[in-house]
């Protein structure tokens, strides 16, 4: 067994090669500028942890890491333009350096390689793994889709919301443990009970980080505090203050969201505060982490093989700002 | 063994289906708008063909058919955003009714569900077909940022837009046949031989294309032609033109590509014949058809079972218009 932080350099190390040709360098160089901008790689680390929930790390979970990592970086690239964000990581962005065309295509190889890759997997387990990278990816787009719905609306209710975070971020992080755990031999209930482990969790690490994007401490926290009620972000604070609030309190909130005032924030916190959003919005993430934690508890292996996922959930959630 | 009519008519039956979910339908009705506008369905077809070519067609050529219609579709969506298209098949492209985040979601998910169709191959042939598909796949995207890189660059020698070409249009071809010919069982040598058809008659056709935009019958062409002059863009005959006019005529050209005169296309034409442009683009349309013919003939099968693939090139290239 070996830990997030083991299993992170032996990551690195494999996934530091160089993943595609020298030429066209117009189409590859943006592509190699934003990978090597970084990342944590929790989500291939993910179908390493899967596998090794079961059994020994098999070959074929390198290949599929990979494909998993690559994955994400094509859905940050193409985000990225939709959002119009100048900046990944406090570096400008594919399409900020290389124009937004070379972008949309350097994201589109990206998406190929990743599915190169994942050719590489035995026949035996092949065509469940693509089926899970197909379908996972799938539901990204779908949350993507409706994220930029939502922007559009202000009556986004909670379930709607929590809906559309599962896909747009929790999908993948369950979907490869998942796939760590089709190539760990996994059964389909240890299986299905490992993708609710990391769906939930999911949803309560995007609930805690809206949180902590309002309430945080600015220095633990390691951006500004407040960027979220700045750009008017739907977050999960936001659509709870809204749907909780009365109607007096509900006035005041559409009201801050419609002008850049001085005080915006401390009257948004304020708001947060008086309609309980705060104290709802840390319930739910407790709610999400302990069904996750329910979810983990279910897989039947013996309890020593699941310390590094606990450490990681804990690690992940339990952070004190 | 169909004709290309006959096999025309069943793939319309079998693609006719709803490839998409209802909901989101933010996300899926611009693809399900996209695919109803049409098209010849040349490259799944030829996949059909390929298989026949050796074989009666298998059940897995026609999910691969799909998945390689969707792929062409893709890159459609995309490459209109690229080229800010406003119009597809005389409608608006998906990002003129939808808007361009959307568009690029839209396609980002249908070349995930072009995987979905390649995944219900039979595993004993599925990472081969797969891995084609990636091959081509990734050459299409070189191809497109290729295009983009030369209309920056006015020194673009021939053989660099001949592989640009071939990257950007034949390889799908070639690809889909090929697909085809490992669904119909063939051997390395008949497969090699049957994607350096594909691939060179794709070159033929583009030459052809970029031929009668110039010099075609209006009438018989279906579009406006002198089209590729007045908007500049690089052609076989543009580069034939710029590559072997003297100084006096490389002037001339460029000084028409610096401005929109009236009679643009009509003195372009005039330094296209005067160059002998005209006649080398003929000749290098010729040379590439005899070497795709050359190549379907040393496939090692009964010439029988060549004819409706000899029937489509002829159709294909012969015209007179």
């Amino acid at each position: 067994m070996h830990s997030f932080q083991e299993l992170s350099i032996a990551f690195a190390n494999y996934f530091g090669t160089d993943h595609f040709p020298q030429t066209p360098g117009s189409l590859y160089d943006p592509n190699r500028y934003f990978l090597q901008l970084g990342g944590k790689r929790i989500r291939p680390i993910l179908v390493l942890m899967g596998n090794e929930l079961f059994d020994d790390i098999k070959t074929d979970a390198w290949p599929v890491a990979n494909a998993i990592e690559l994955f994400h970086n094509f859905t940050l690239i193409h985000d990225d333009i939709m959002d119009a964000a100048p900046l990944r990581r406090g570096m400008p962005t594919v399409h900020e350096k290389y124009g937004t065309h070379t972008a949309l295509l350097a994201g589109d190889v990206m998406l190929v390689k990743a599915y190169e890759y994942l050719n590489q997997v035995d026949k035996e387990i092949a065509s469940r793994i693509i089926k899970w990278f197909n379908t996972t990816a799938t539901q990204v787009c779908e949350g993507q889709q409706l994220d930029m719905d939502f922007e559009k609306r202000d009556d986004v209710a909670l379930e709607e919301y929590i809906h559309m975070i599962a896909l747009k971020t929790s999908v993948l992080l369950a979907g490869a443990l998942r796939m760590g755990a089709i190539i760990g031999g996994a059964g389909k209930r240890n299986a299905d009970h490992l993708y609710e482990f990391g769906k939930n969790l999911g949803i309560a690490f995007q609930i805690q980080d809206d949180y902590l994007d309002a309430f945080g401490d600015p220095e633990k926290f390691g951006k500004q505090v407040g960027g979220d009620i700045i750009s008017n972000k739907k977050t999960f604070l936001l659509i709870n203050a809204l749907s909780n609030g009365n109607s007096e309190q509900v006035s005041a909130i559409k009201s801050l969201l419609e002008k850049q005032a001085p005080d915006k924030v401390e009257k948004m916190l304020g708001l947060y505060r008086q309609t309980g959003a705060d104290t709802l919005t840390r319930n739910l993430q407790k709610e999400f982490f302990d069904k996750a934690m329910f979810h983990l508890e279910e897989i039947a292996v013996v309890s020593s093989r699941k310390k590094p996922l606990m450490e990681l959930a804990e690690f992940l959630i339990a952070r004190d700002y």
